[in-house]
């Protein structure tokens, strides 16, 4: 497995050069283009990886189904379902999807940004600090790994530039999506979260959670209930890899979650998590030799749920 | 087994009320509320039933998969990708999608109906006759039934009235994403497509022989290559409940196809193949109490791939 | 005066240049790039010309006033206004302007193409054939000129051509905003409207009607009521030059309408009328040295209404 | 022609209960609904009126074509169209006009909110107390008014609740389209523009500088070039009565902008200016009763351009 591994970085490397790095937040264009890294998990308990695997990188929308899960395990899927629809937009990740003049939560869901914000809003805490502490320690639970924190510099860049950000949240509260009056402190909430640092065998780990339905490894220690599981893994394989999801749900078959630090997660269910990291992203902002490997590993080892 | 969908559909008779027929064709509002059957054929040789399991209904929309298989079986999995997408539009099966005085082939798959006319137009036959002959063959072979057709007078009703499809045809013809000069013969040949009768049997033959991956039952015989199963399966995933693929992703997690005529075909890879038929539709089209048969079968017998 | 059109022509000549033939109708790709007419006609009874004034082009989608004229004429400005908006669409003419699912009559205007075939609906006429000769002759009235002939090769091009113009025909149906039963007969009368043949001439003519609020030079024989030059004049301010009309508004302040043809004709209410021919056109499928001829002159001589 | 007022108020008194008061800013909703006053400001330097002309209300979106004027005296023609459309948008004034993923700045116009919101990133003044005070002058000047000032309780009501602009305002940040980096004190600047308040005599005192294209009544001092004026009223011809544009083209046919505050201020260009309040709203935002009064006066003093 190792072996393969190895043989599908190789194959993959040449892709590398056809991405580019996000450009849109200044910090992440400091990335490398020659990283590849790739970790998988077994439930088995075996782990297996290859390349730049102890990269780390910032998880960007990979927080997405992190944001959801605390919202599901800190309000149930009925209220979480009734504040964010859970359709494909059909548009890219940073959309307005606004039929004319109405902005509907059926039509945002929690793996686009609007919807995302959205999820922090609806995460416990008395303070934003509060709030981005817990999702900061639901990830380390998730990833095994008490080290992981928030990447200040790409944190002050994200808040610096991300004014598109911003429009979206004072939007949502213009249609009385969010509750919160703070509209920049949920912003900001948001921006940290997405400066949260990782690496592939983080992203791995996180993905294994989902693939054993809330249960984590060893300890088999249940983090959440096995339908919130399900929940998440089915909006990812609907809307994880952007407005790419539909080409990746044929070509790799798996619930997966992309972001534009250059991660993908994946989930394999009752079989594998798996995570990746190339920074060069195609104009949909999924990682283009990432989705390569995966659809390599895929037909390989025949993960496909189709 | 054949207890358990018994009693799924009497928990399920309330619903049947709250779906209405379909009113854009004519012939589909003769129907009858309170029909409501299902049938199931899993891979162990083993068929269950129960209800009006035996009723004709059209097929609809369901023969959306069957067209791209046979323009799948026609032309390979290349040449088609290369004329219609793969993403959810996020938007009614019937929509203009549109961006702004740009149709592109990205933008519509053969779930929605500007795609399946696409299909029409891509698979193989010196007429129309020959063309609508051999989707008739191939829904006959998947269903192993003999004795499919067409009813005329569901077919005749959507001729007269189907000038939304007739404007998605001149649409594709004006941007060059068909070949045909016929445009009105090819609409023709897809409302006879849709106008196909069929039963809930029917339907679960069908949706058997994409969770075996193009093998038929018994004989074992395969009518196309695995990948193309893979490939619908995955498309069924993302766009084959209208624009409540999401929903029912979260809800069921099965690939299906519904119709307006009531009836949904269910694809349980590598388990089994369900067909429902209740013709009472919500606001997308779906069947009101089919999804909830479904919904509950899922949770009951762990059918859920996520 | 004379002089003054002679100079402006000199001036704007090299624009001639910078427009494109339009080509998505094939006959029209065989105009002459360097054309360049005009022809004015004042409420003093005088008449002014210079360059190709003689040349004939045709009228394209300066008919659409036209059409709405004898829509007025046969079912009053009431019954019109009920069946098509008067608003700016913010969009090219042959848009399709659907809020999602539903098309309004109110988001369709008499200048933009859906609400010129549904014009071609209104007007009185046991057959299609009655009812272009009635458009023929109100041609022939408006601009004086009894020759007026439709241009049979342009018309074929238009008519095998034609599909988008077909699709919006079958959409206006499909809505229940046309009652013509035979959809192709109603666009095939639009494409032999919009293929009569004119000149600069003619254009000034009939805007000189709409600047004398309906009445004819010389007999001052009125041929519509006040009101509907009103009307229309009012209409061609804010949607008669396509998706251009602001920036026209602001740069002439004139009342006038544009066709692929490369006629513009303009209407300096109870001034005068113009008609300009110069068949290279901007991206919105305006004469680009037919708008700058028209801007100087407007300068010159003091014209917009504003 | 005081007689004329007084009988077309009478006329149309009955049309102000068919309004609704403006409720998105709670503070608008304390108007009064039977409020219904006039002032017509002639060229030939008389002054009719009738009902409450004297009442105050805030000017709210007919401060737009004065943030124009402010910006054109600032920066000349060319810089200003350089950063803002004037198309008709055929939507809602705060409507985004996004094409997709971009908001381009021909897609915005003065009349709407986000060109608006532009238009004060362009207006001159080192702070932006600076920048509010000169259009609290240049207010005062148009008017005739020294006394005018800003209604602190509508400014801190819409301060408060003006999400929406606060998203158009950190779009229009995102998109490049504006330098300021303190977009709540840009969008602070424009609530505070908004809240001026005036009457129906400031109203026909501005409308007349615009009629009389740049020149103050009695002392005839210019405060700006005529083609200014012809500029703003073309603007306000084919965009300043909201989507509603087009039928007050039909239907009154004068340049004139309309704001959720009740007021209209019209101009019929050398001949007069016309103010009018009446709180009561239509959908689109326009008073009921102004657009009835507006039309008759037109209708029987033959006011329209067209």
């Amino acid at each position: 497995m190792e072996e393969l591994l190895e043989e599908l970085l190789e194959e993959c490397r040449p892709y590398t050069k056809e991405g580019k790095l996000a450009d849109y937040i200044p910090e992440l264009t400091k990335g490398n283009l020659d990283d590849l890294g790739i970790y998988v998990m077994r439930s088995d308990g075996k782990h297996y990886q290859a390349g730049d695997y102890k990269k780390q990188f910032t998880i960007q929308s990979i927080i997405k189904p992190i944001l959801l899960l605390q919202a599901l395990i800190d309000n149930g899927i009925d209220y979480v379902r009734a504040h964010v629809g859970v359709e494909a937009t059909g548009k890219p990740f940073d959309a307005i999807n606004m039929t004319d003049q109405t902005l509907l939560s059926e039509n945002i869901n929690p793996m686009v940004n609007m919807g995302a914000i959205a999820m922090c809003s609806l995460i416990k805490g008395d303070t934003y600090e509060e709030r981005i502490q817990r999702v900061l320690e639901l990830t380390r639970k998730l990833a095994g790994n008490e080290d992981i924190q928030i990447n200040q510099a790409v944190y002050l860049s994200e808040k610096r530039t991300g004014n598109k950000n911003r429009a979206l949240g004072y939007l949502l509260k213009s249609y009385g999506m969010i509750q919160d009056d703070d509209v920049e402190g949920l912003v900001d909430c948001y921006f940290r979260a997405c400066s949260i640092q990782v690496t592939s065998k983080d992203l791995a780990h996180i993905g294994y959670v989902l693939a054993s339905r809330g249960k984590l490894p060893q300890t088999e220690e249940r983090v959440f209930p096995s339908k919130y599981a399900t929940y998440v893994n089915a909006i990812l394989m609907t809307c994880g890899m952007y407005d790419g999801s539909g080409e990746f749900a044929v070509k790799v078959g798996l619930p997966a979650k992309s972001g534009v630090g250059g991660g993908i997660m994946a989930v394999a269910p009752t079989r594998m998590g798996i995570g990746i990291f190339s920074p060069g992203l195609d104009e949909k902002g999924n990682s283009v030799a990432g989705i390569k490997v995966l659809e390599k590993l895929s037909k390989r080892m025949y993960l496909s749920i189709f």
